[in-house]
């Protein structure tokens, strides 16, 4: 990971100081790094002895669009309503933000084609326009208030669950593995990457340790898997009455905590973690068609952590 | 171009209604298609019979990307302070705007790769980087106010040449023309993009027929070629007339119009008119290495256009 994150840092450089400053802090910033990690652990997976040139350059460009979709993430309508996450726009602004993503975007479509890697830019790309379109789709839902759990579960694999399947798919093709193996490891990256976004999408009813207010994506009209199967399991009064909450009282916390507790009584928590564990097994049975040993312990350890992790 | 047009619109659908209602609306919008047009008679230049797919694909990937750095060039810092252009915001919101560029970008990435397009691909990844450095270049220079001439030079030509010779290389490129025809029609392009971005920054300073008021690149501290060829003529007072009034009287639209005024009476307005016929002369006398026919008179009243236009 170290010599991963000297090459990753050297290939965001730029001559404009502003573009330098502000990559600099943003690798400072250094998330968990969990999709680079994806890319090393199954490129190991499938045979890689020691790390090769194309791993490395898989899991710079991941993080390049990864961090291309932080940036861009920070875009805010009002400023200073952002979680308590760390946000370029505390320091800079929303047009910066734009062009620092697009920048980052641009280096790591260069850093494939300089090396003539067509395959990792086309998984990639696509990867780039699942995200949007998942987001978009979701800010479309999100304004009906009408989503399904089958719309649910669309969003979340092209807004979360393609990216990490892409790491994984490109972890696999950088050690020349045969096609139906780069098949298998893009279906765990998805499963893995859906129990993944309903752990991230849990957390907004309380089972996060520290740091995240509860009610966010209430406030922010967005239904995920609890509220969506609560919604399901309603009468017409308790339904009308969830709806109506959302609609006409989300910047009313009492509301929100009571939307909350109807949610749990509702029994959308437990669904909600029955359907992540679901997705948490299908990642976990096709790692299992693998032989023990050092990495797939390692990547058993990654699949509890999406799981288990407290934010 | 009726033709060209029904493949870009094709090229920009997706499953998400939201972004459909937005991409026709874009598309509706229709910008004068400068782009596309110089890739379309720089591809019958270097000799193309008829419109070859591959020169419809360069247009249109071309446009794609023009149009997302558009829908990202409507994200805002302040609401509603926008020019008198057309704005996503007016309707959708940044978070909306910066999605939709990213996922029109992405459409344009993939209709490279979905016919193997690499040359294309390089080209377009190249200019959105030049695009978002050179707007962080000006950026970083509008703060500080220490722009030279040469910087200036680089900016305009990072932000805005570069795009137009990246069109001018692919149409030439389509129709598998040799790299140094491809070469001297990018050298064309860029003479063309910077004659234009130059006349673009004169409209600041009143050449403007309608529209766009004035002075709106002084109350943003955008310094351009009018403003510092005028400080490079300045006596030491009023330098410092001109940089106070820049940095504490930019909403005093009394004061920017003295600005103005003083920009011309020290040559400002001149000189830049004067540079900005320098290149157009450089695009021309390329230009002119070519037989007399009407592609090259096609080509001739675009160069005039990108001068005499009114706004």
């Amino acid at each position: 990971m170290e010599l991963f994150e000297k090459k990753f840092y050297a290939s965001m450089s730029s001559k404009v100081a502003l573009l330098n400053r502000i990559t600099h802090f943003v690798v400072n910033r250094k998330g968990k790094q969990m999709r680079p990690m994806f890319v090393f652990l199954v490129a190991k997976l499938c045979g890689a002895e020691g790390v090769q040139e194309r791993t490395y350059r898989g899991a710079s460009v991941i993080e390049l669009i990864h961090t291309a979709t932080l940036v861009h993430d920070d875009v805010v309508d009002d400023s200073n309503q952002r979680r308590g996450f760390f946000s370029i726009n505390a320091l800079w602004k929303n047009k910066i933000a734009v062009l620092v993503g697009d920048y980052l975007l641009s280096k790591g479509l260069l850093l494939c084609i300089d090396h003539d890697d067509f395959d990792l830019l086309k998984i990639i790309s696509v990867a780039v326009r699942s995200m949007s379109e998942g987001e978009l789709l979701q800010i479309e839902k999100a304004r009906r208030l009408d989503i399904t759990e089958e719309v649910y579960l669309e969003i979340i694999k092209q807004k979360t669950a393609t990216l990490i399947a892409s790491c994984c798919a490109i972890g696999a093709r950088s050690v020349h593995a045969p096609e139906k193996e780069v098949q298998k490891m893009w279906a765990f990256g998805e499963a893995l990457g859906m129990a993944f976004q309903i752990k991230d999408d849990l957390f907004d009813y309380g089972s996060a340790q520290i740091g995240k207010p509860l009610g966010i994506d209430i406030k922010e009209r967005k239904l995920t898997m609890p509220l969506i199967h609560a919604l399901n399991q309603a009468n017409k009064e308790e339904r009308r009455w969830l709806l109506n909450s959302i609609k006409n009282h989300k910047r009313d916390k009492k509301r929100v905590k009571e939307v909350i507790e109807k949610v749990k009584s509702l029994g959308g928590l437990t669904y909600a973690v029955d359907q992540m564990k679901h997705y948490q097994a299908q990642a976990m049975s096709i790692l299992n068609s693998y032989p023990e040993g050092p990495v797939k312990s390692s990547l058993r350890l990654m699949i509890e952590y999406v799981i288990d992790r407290k934010k």
